[in-house]
């Protein structure tokens, strides 16, 4: 069932079910899903897919939270190894209600980039640039950009793909207006997902017992190393 | 008992407890909720249900929280089958504190729409449109609305619903005037559901276990499936 | 340890442990906590208290939150018999860093009334009414109000409660300036605490398993009970 | 791989991932972690620990969240014992991309700074003391502040810490400017962890069952502890 919204601009507006957008023929999200856990561990059948895809004229926008990697348990506990990301997944239009998801360019936001979206003001922009071979001898073959700039009247924003590639002599561009409504679904997910990403969730409702705190346990005997004041 | 609130505008402004209301004769929340769980599986017992319901002079509003639903899990993990969604449901005022659940109707708020609501500023209005025929033989035959328009003042909002049945040639419209403590409740609940109804809680407090993902794991030897580098 | 702010407006600003302050001789929050706890269940001992307390001149003020109480789980499930609350205890001081708990105060905010906090501006004010006896013989006799109204320049607001009782012919007040970091505070928790209250956190974090719902179970054949077409 | 971003300002702003900065020979975090968990129990490799770290040219600042303490559980449930913090940890650069944590400076946000950061508008500044003896005789030898001063131009802020000590007559100062992007970040995950380390999280998703509450309960015969009107 479609459902058209007033509050959206005139541009091409049309959020869809991925599944019935996918089923036309393009290559599915569930293909990109298997070809990627064929390495990974019988664990990997617990994990949790979502995400959030607008459709518009030209191409799609999908934005999916991608969680932090704790290292393993040591005496002392673990901490995050890796950060989680958002990643952003652009892929082009080919047809009515036809995409293909074999074209799809990505970009995985950082926690700093992430707040720079969610702090992003309704006339302000921002770009982010990224280069897979910084600091080695193929910098500057491979760059990718992502930039957010405003749809204008606080109507929304426009979200650019560029990959430049040098060797190849190929920049592939992709741009997906995203209405205001659209938008606030994006910051208020980023929002969410940022405490995740980081690993704070984990942080704070990992509650160990503490058998050897008694509410009368004087202060002074056991340093707490949690302290501020020590060094 | 009954709280009187001063920071309410004058029009008709009570919020009472859902319970006490409907005892006065009309038919129930629960026989609604047990008429909807006879063909469902005995898992059902474990749904809880909340929402939140502000009782007006002419009718009622109540809006409640829908889980999206997963598909079963597959060796890739499971992705969201069906987005959650908010429920609204107006019924109409039939006496003093008398409201009749039977003559409801519903407008189930889609991710996005959801964020048209919450970001909607203090002289903002939106509307949606739902058809459930649309692309088919009946499209235009039954349609609904819900606008959300300023009270003025920014002392809240009218929300406002209408079912055009064109074949019946029935137009029932309802109209709830909602103040603006209300709808800082419904704005915070609704931006605290709407990463739930995208499944994205769930997405992001799945930690399948790492036993593979040493702190020394060389970065080049396993390519990881989330990279924004892989295509 | 103590720590002043800079941040804080010149009135007495002390936010202390709150163990610490009950230390010095004034009925405890423990000595509350354990004669509630006389009548009720063995599961108490599971049950957790939290709350936000700060410490002034004339009065203290602790802010605590009630959880709601759901209905036993029938075939369809079950759903809020009681909404939750925010509860606020004022109690007057009655030497310096002495308070007394037995002259406590209380007012219980409903989820409406912690909406009109949560979105009070930097000049606004709102006030509430509770009279316990509302609709019955002993209507008026006892009335209780909480008013918060503006310290001025941005700095934070005053609480103040007011029990009237008309038999007695008593009427108590206390105030107490929150300043703009505390009540940062109390916004931020408010806003956390809020779908909390209402039931929201366990009708959408409880996930039923749904076995019977296949990636490629057919649209048309179960209706379903979330649907907004079914009346 | 170094992730270039447009939207910060020109003064150094690299954030990189923690370990890579570590292993070029300054004490590692890992090193504080086993050091701090020597005298601890076995549930210690349960905790979890996350941070937010940014790397500038003459200093580096990480935030990490750090729980409250409960009480052990008595018959009447458990209480917070001690408040959480938000620990922001200040260490020197000590030449390009080296840092040396064992020159860090500690300061431990209590539940009502976090208000001040997180309630900070863009052109404000904030300041806090501490002082680890305050009404001991060693009153006013050691004493940090921290204070949060604008960029300007709504491009961030500046955090500072001191730490005067008249006893050893020294006094260190470091600062680190943080791009509004970044702090974003620390807003974000700062208002997160607050109801966290206020224990609400804890108090309000401890859901005891409740086998003696049943829907047709009668509301007189068993006076509610949480009601308002108990004295």
């Amino acid at each position: 069932m479609l459902r058209l919204s007033r509050f959206l601009p005139s541009t091409s507006r049309r959020v869809c079910d991925l599944k019935e957008v996918f089923w036309s023929g393009s290559l599915t999200f569930e293909h990109a899903l298997s070809t990627s856990a064929a390495n990974y561990d019988e664990n990997a059948s617990a994990k949790k897919f979502a995400n959030y895809t607008v459709f518009k004229g030209k191409a799609a926008l999908s934005i999916s939270p991608i969680l932090p990697v704790f290292s393993k348990p040591e005496s002392g506990g673990s901490r995050v190894n890796r950060n989680g990301s958002v990643m952003l997944t652009f892929f082009p239009a080919v047809g009515q209600r036809k995409y293909d998801f074999t074209k799809k360019q990505l970009f995985a936001l950082s926690p700093t980039e992430v707040g720079s979206l969610i702090s992003l003001g309704a006339a302000e922009s921002c770009e982010f640039f990224h280069d897979p071979s910084m600091k080695s001898s193929h910098e500057g073959q491979v760059k990718k950009s992502l930039s957010i700039t405003p749809l204008g009247n606080d109507n929304g924003y426009f979200l650019n793909i560029s990959v430049m590639n040098n060797v190849e002599k190929t920049n592939e561009r992709m741009s997906v207006p995203v209405t205001k409504a659209e938008f606030a679904v994006m910051r208020t997910a980023l929002s969410f997902a940022l405490p995740h990403i980081m690993g704070w969730d984990q942080a704070l409702t990992c509650h160990p017992q503490s058998p050897s705190a008694p509410a009368s346990r004087p202060r002074v005997e056991r340093p707490n190393p949690d302290s501020e004041w020590d060094r």
